[in-house]
């Protein structure tokens, strides 16, 4: 009778809002649910792959990749709607939007694909939780990982558009600090391509890691305001809502049903937790996992305690507080800084990302808790996520009313840990205090975790009482404090670290009394690796194009198995073969040279060596070294060409023209690291300004380095430094894209270096330094007995003194932390060693470069590369994965 | 030779990005720069219509409209892509999500259109600065303006869904606290179905107003976080940036050219407006205008000055609070209450709308700034935007270099100033210290625009000392401020009030001092309007189809041709006519039956009359008045029940059955209002628990009172009240929609309820109390001579002083406000003249209601309902923005 209905008269929604992925009992029930002419509607217009499996021809994703006419309508269709636009004003940046947009359209078929197959096939997940996922840009992976560049390349041409320049829009996801962040995002992408059912959880922060400006030399941070235009990649999930509370209190109660005593935490700060997800599409495969980003926002649940009259401005004001959970990524690599900001942080987002795991489970499993960890592995990525430990306990122990003993059980099995550094600097230790005050309840818990486990540990070792202070998850003295490393081993059921040496050291060292309560089998190593999808096919499109010809492999199989790059050994002698490959390096560097001439200015000849180091500036990671020996090569050169030596003489016999390139970000409160960055770039004024020094010496520190322009910085290396004090660097992986790209390393015997030189042979590498046995006597020496500055440095030292790069008072820190300050780094005891390191290498690079003719010279130092590259396949982050998934998730591919 | 370019050797973007419209000379420059094969790819899959005129075809707006299967098409492509779900979880949330991206696809064409043949017209615009707009839903309204609710209804039916389901999916964008901001809606709708180039600006709040709960009987607010998924009538518009500065100084400089000296406002802080776009769709017409409302954000702009080493967190934490500013509506209804931030807010919004402007009119009209007033009409919708005035000559003074006098009789040729108040209480004086702090420039500006303002008033009235301390813009005393009023007046060459009443008023009393300095001729008056495309035909579908068929007006064409209803008179007698008539209105109130059932659990008789007051609650709007009467009624029928008369002779002799309904929101920091709020609650507690009453008397507020709820009380009502004290009101707008409703009025000689009256006839009003002449000399007696309070009121009192109600303690305030405290709001004056309008209407309706065969009292009734709709042609909007139109802004119609 009427166009309206009432309220009351109105239906009631028939499908609720679920998440992705239905059982198949679901999916009948809710076919039953729809009417027949809905269905066939549906049916005629849909793009995706119908769930129930009756196929309807070609999909959006095929069409997409396929078919250019399909990739233009939705191209032109973007512009118009999406964003409101049109083909008179439809620049650069709009041709992203809408191919992007149009690129996602059909990464959704094969996401809500593979989640469904997921769902139905109901085996083990694996869920990586990390804090960063430095992930890049997306566009071009996303193209390469589908099939469809060359169908995007040929439709945006014809719509008038350049793909290059179109990629070029797209601001880097810049989520991370460096290298955890970084193999976070390459394992994601081996865990789609290898075909596991595995997703990643982090916090999609509204600022990444900041921008870097150089200034007068010096660094200064911008905020990195990356989701200033909307986020293509990110599917919207504001359904998807976990509420997360902090502070309150704990009191005890009874359970009603068990009449049980039971611990109740309540009261205290409520957030949400919403969803963004973002589809990782794997190679050659039509897996596409998830990548869970949590943002945190305000609740709008009523807390009628809160209220009184006239707090409405304030209580506006609490919500929007909530946000700022995710809204900066704190830009500390390796150093713990013990924010309270932070510690909600970490535990919004493994409380976030637990409770949507338990809920994934119980969907299949209602409460047989047994089969968890049959269910779900979940692999924390260094201690951020350690809370995750407790608060599955506290979910298994308060929420699910299951048993101390048999909740803890099932934890342990759930959980392993990556360890990623043995300095004591970045281990994370939270105040007593401060988890007590934000966590009441799982403070608790971890007492209790602790309580157990020194009673074992007691029972273990009657003799031994100090073993128990030293195990302690928690800390006594002045503050007290909680080892959040401790608690990780003793949660997990495996200890990684993340290269041989490094699982070796934690072992021997912070953890040795762990190795002695658990056993050997509680730790293992599992070298880390890089993706070869991003770091040869999309960074070095021309090299990753030669291999495949090379290896007849036209639908470039080896990029999943790396392996294969062995069979390039064969072409060790093919003389046509090395001219090429050493003339893609040459046009790899140009596109650097131009890079660098876009950003700093400064021109760089592409025929000289390119002496690279680009990576977080750490003083261990020693960019002190290094450009304290370009400072001496300078005065030598100098010294050289004041007694009357020609520059063409010195080419020939002394020094080999070179540019050193730096790259790299300070954390903003690390004072050290500030002064070396102000350091190369006072160097880089005087030497390149120098009208004597012409092409022989140039030093550019590149502001901003971050993973595009990783991409393409490393296919354009000569020479890259890991220069690392021996036994501080975990693993590194920029090593292993140098050598992927065919630039050698110089090296300290350090991290995976000793993998890499026992793959690609000694021959092919320049290793140098003080190895990590004597580490600690050098140092025991240099506080007992002081350091000793070799002539060499002393040069430098005296050079810097002189105001030679500016006010010497602004670098007095860093020459006074080595000659009087226990030299910490080792700078002193391997300077020497660094420059014959180089005097040896220079011998192999001589010559080479633009001089063709000369052949011999040439071919040793290309053979040296072609052969890094073919020994690297071990390095591929899918036999990373692989080995987690086999000896540490037990899991399996679910194939296609 | 390679896949990839150097970032030197990428080309430079062809097109820049431009905002919306192009000239005819741009199209052709534009044109011939893109190739003939893309513009022939663009052409085939293009859904607009192309700009450059020539036609290809039914283009995506008419097709959505017309065509089932493109509806259907569109609305799966958005729930696959856009949203990221399918068939099996669509649920009515998602459902509407898809719709409503639909139709928002096809208002883009029209919208883009608009902008097009606008920007080629090149003729005047006017542009609306309201503060607030309060538009309620979009969705429903769109496609009654596109006329595609039938085909958007029968697609969704195909696929499994209800309209009115998808429809009551959407929040509303409450972005306006009531009146003023409701008005500002009905403009922009008017604006557009009257084919004139108007924009509105605004702001787009985060946070509009607060939602209402009611709990215990007490308001509660709680945060409308209304963008909690994405909004898709918003048109993003990230690359529409301007900067807006804050604080900082001024200082002395001269100008290059001239040589003259030139004040330069630099430093301080920088926020950034960034638009968001809002399609305005004309009723019955292609004309689309544009809404546009700005989100503050931070600059990304690298301030040198500020940056010291390891400020970076906190730099973070600055821009963050850049979007603090456009966070919350400040929730104040006719009260002015100084805060920082919301002047913030004001200069942030006028300051961006007025650049754009600028912008706009430079694109064509470079700058000849005399053309300005000819092609730019500026409305300020109350104070709030006064300082556009003071903006817009700094811009020409200080930054476009015109001399003063020149750059003033531009600035007063472009602005007109809407008053919409005489109450003391809500006019805006903002400190001169505050203002001077946040805009030093701006303050200097003031000054001299006084101090030249002053110079003519004294050369005016020579002789007359104390005016110039009465008009001054600067008021003097302890604190001294800026009067905005007085601002808004001198800059403007037009100030009206909102009705004929309240524009009298404001020139014999708050303004009538610039009568005597500016002449009759600058005031004049609009009585305000509603848009009966919402308030009738959304609203009211039953009543708007009944009257087209009358009208014989298939195509309801008297919607915007409001003066048609008249023709409604002739069927006065018509006895089908008129029981039609009445079952609609039975039909409505069985709707808002049901809404009050699911808001307050309360079973309301539809039978009986449903006695309305719904408005923001404030003391001069006397809800305290309804519900004190209330209360009187409830205690005479439980006197003449304890002496022994029955129910239902009561209801024959003495009152009729009635149901009080109250809604709407007290600013938070409002105690009276809110006061009154419980009151009303617990009288409808007792009242309605009441056995002996039934449905004699009901009392229920609904809480949470906005435009959706509005859409479904107002057609319901038999009666609703407009009583404010005669002279506080200015117009009052939901009296003009509750009669084109159908529903009489009973209310005070105050506000446009004059004009009803006029247009009405006095027989089909009830109107009571004394008039507004008489108001003053009353408040007078009552402070020096005291209150009179009426027998029937002091029995109110004492009852509510017995607490029959609660503590009474609660209600003081509101009694002691009249007894003692000089009863400013004639509360006691017009009490007993507010019974005896109830006794006189109550006899009309006697007897109405459910039975029909009383013929003659249902005619007596519903006669009055037919006659006031028939009458109210008068209070359409668009009589109003023709008025503006012909009268302030000068502007023509710009026809299809
Ligand atoms: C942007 C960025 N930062 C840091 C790293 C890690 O470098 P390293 O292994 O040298 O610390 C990488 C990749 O390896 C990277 O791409
Ligand atoms: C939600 C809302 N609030 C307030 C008003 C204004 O009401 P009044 O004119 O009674 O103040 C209206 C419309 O008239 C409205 O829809």
């Amino acid at each position: 009778m009427s166009d309206y209905l009432t309220p009351a008269e109105l239906p009631q929604p028939k499908l609720k809002r679920t998440n992705t992925g239905f059982t198949p009992n679901q999916i009948i029930a809710l076919d039953a649910a729809i009417p027949e002419g809905a269905k066939h509607i549906w049916a005629k217009y849909s793009q995706l792959k119908p769930l129930n499996g009756n196929h309807h021809g070609q999909d959006l994703e095929s069409k997409l990749v396929h078919d250019r006419g399909a990739f233009e309508e939705s191209f032109v269709r973007h512009v118009e709607t999406t964003l409101a636009r049109n083909m008179y004003n439809c620049d650069n940046l709009a041709a992203y939007q809408a191919a992007s947009s149009t690129v996602r359209d059909a990464l959704l078929v094969d996401w809500a694909n593979t989640q469904q197959k997921q769902t139905v096939h109901n085996g083990k997940r694996v869920y990586y939780l990390s804090l960063e996922f430095l992930m890049g840009r997306a566009m071009d992976n996303a193209l390469i990982n589908l099939k469809g560049r060359d169908n995007a390349a040929a439709a945006l041409s014809d719509l008038g558009f350049n793909l290059e320049d179109v990629l070029d829009q797209e601001p880097d996801a810049a989520l991370g600090n460096g290298g955890l962040g970084r193999l976070a995002a390459c394992f994601v992408d081996s865990l789609s391509s290898k075909n596991y059912s595995g997703w990643g959880y982090g916090l999609n922060y509204q600022y990444g890691i900041f921008k870097q400006k150089i200034i007068d030399g010096y660094q200064v941070e911008t905020p990195d305001y990356w989701l200033k235009y909307s986020n293509p990649w990110e599917i919207d999930r504001k359904e998807i809502q976990i509420p997360v509370d902090f502070y309150g209190h704990v009191y005890e109660d009874y359970d009603p049903n068990s009449g049980k005593p039971k611990k109740i935490w309540s009261g205290g700060e409520r957030v949400l937790a919403v969803a963004a997800d973002f589809p990782i599409p794997g190679y050659n495969t039509d897996n596409t996992n998830n990548l869970r980003l949590w943002n945190a926002k305000p609740t709008h649940e009523f807390d009628f305690t809160k209220f009184n009259a006239g707090d409405y401005q304030q209580s506006v004001g609490a919500q929007q507080r909530a946000e700022s959970i995710t809204a900066v990524l704190y830009p500390n690599d390796n150093f713990y800084s013990g924010k309270e900001l932070r510690l909600k942080q970490q535990y919004f987002w493994v409380a976030a990302s637990l409770h949507d795991i338990v809920r994934r489970f119980k969907k299949t499993n209602k409460s047989q808790w047994e089969k968890f960890p049959e269910q779900v592995a979940i692999q924390l990525n260094d201690t951020h996520p350690t809370l995750a430990i407790v608060e599955l306990q506290r979910v298994l122990v308060d929420l699910e009313g299951l048993e101390w003993d048999h909740a803890w059980s099932i934890v342990t099995r759930v959980f392993a840990y990556t360890n990623h550094t043995v300095m004591t600097e970045a281990l994370e230790k939270w105040p007593v205090d401060l988890v007590g005050r934000l966590l009441p309840r799982h403070l608790e818990i971890i007492y209790d975790i602790n309580f157990f486990f020194l009673k074992d540990v007691e029972h273990k070792f009657p003799d031994d009482r100090d073993i128990l202070g030293r195990v302690s998850i928690i800390e006594e003295g002045n503050e007290k404090s909680v080892r959040m490393a401790y608690l990780a081993i003793i949660g997990s059921h495996k200890v990684n670290g993340v290269a041989e040496l490094h699982s070796e050291l934690i072992q021997t060292t912070i953890f040795k009394d762990f190795v002695r309560v658990f056993g050997k089998d509680r730790f293992t190593n599992v070298t880390n690796g890089i993706t070869p999808r991003r770091w040869l096919r999309q960074a070095n499109p021309q090299l990753a194009k030669l291999i495949s010809e090379k290896l007849n492999d036209p639908n470039y199989e080896y990029l999943t198995n790396l392996g294969n790059l062995k069979k390039l050994e064969k072409f060790i002698d093919d003389d046509e073969f090395l001219t090429k490959w050493d003339a893609i390096k040459f046009h790899n560097k140009r596109r650097l040279t131009a890079l660098v001439k876009e950003e700093t200015g400064i021109e760089l000849d592409p025929t000289v060596l390119f002496d690279v180091q680009v990576k977080r500036i750490h003083e261990y990671k020693r960019q002190q070294l290094n450009i304290f020996a370009v400072i001496y090569r300078y005065l030598r050169i100098k010294e050289l060409l004041a007694s009357g030596v020609s520059i063409d003489e010195i080419k020939l016999k002394h020094y080999i023209s070179k540019a050193s390139i730096f790259g790299g970000k300070a954390a903003p409160g690390y004072y050290m690291a500030k002064t070396i960055i102000h350091l190369i770039n006072k160097v880089g004024d005087v030497v390149n300004n120098d009208p004597e020094i012409g092409n022989l010496l140039k030093v550019v520190f590149i502001p901003d380095y971050n993973v595009s322009k990783a991409e393409i910085i490393t296919p354009a290396s000569d020479l890259s430094n890991h220069i690392s004090t021996a036994g501080t660097e975990a693993s590194g992986t920029s090593n292993m894209k140098f050598a992927l790209n065919g630039g050698l390393i110089i090296g300290t015997v350090d991290g995976a270096n000793v993998e890499i030189t026992r793959e690609i042979g000694e021959d092919n590498i320049f290793l140098f330094g003080n190895l990590s046995e004597s580490v600690e006597e050098i140092r025991h020496k240099h506080i007992y007995e002081g350091v000793q500055i070799p002539e060499t440095l002393q040069k430098v030292f005296d050079s810097i003194e002189s105001g030679a790069f500016g006010n010497p008072e602004e670098y007095k820190v860093l020459l006074d932390g080595i000659r009087y300050h226990g030299d910490h780094y080792l700078v002193s005891d391997d300077f020497d060693l660094f420059l014959d390191a180089h005097i040896k290498l220079e011998k192999v690079f001589g010559h080479h470069g633009g001089d063709a003719s000369d052949k011999d010279h040439l071919h040793r130092w290309v053979k040296k590369s072609v052969l890094s590259v073919a020994n690297m396949g071990f390095f591929s982050s899918d036999r990373c994965i692989d080995e987690y998934a086999e000896n540490i998730w037990n899991i399996e591919p679910l194939n296609q």
